[in-house]
């Protein structure tokens, strides 16, 4: 079994209009230390497959259907 | 600056129908190697604070805001 993770961001020139209400409530709540939230998607795929070819089948499956090619870029972890 | 990361998933016993969701997307795709996805959320986080009292800061606002403690569990990672 093999554990990758996945993670999906927006791309720095798109607006996180949901990081902005984030970063908006948690001025509220009095950090103002806090410059900047930017909010992505995370996902632990566990697989049958080995370390090299589970990379490359997690990586198709970014590139495919987790991550809006457009707006979004993505990095692939093998946890092991 | 600091950058702190923050993940936040379901809990173990929790279901997360939409992992599942996608699981059976992918396998259409023809990825059976894939055994079980969990999907979390992802915030990359930028304060003013030092990297201690930034992970102070982030943690307090993970337990108030990001994660629901009652489905979900949170992990803080201190970037730099």
């Amino acid at each position: 079994m093999t554990k990758v993770k996945v993670y999906v961001t927006y791309k720095e020139s798109i607006l996180d209009p949901q990081g902005q209400a984030v970063t908006a409530a948690v001025h509220k709540m009095g950090y103002n230390s806090v410059e900047d939230i930017r909010i992505g998607k995370y996902f632990e795929i566990t697989l049958t497959d080995s370390d090299a070819s589970a990379e490359q089948t997690v990586a198709e499956i970014a590139e495919k259907l987790l991550a809006n090619p457009n707006m979004e870029s993505y990095r692939v972890e093998v946890v092991g």
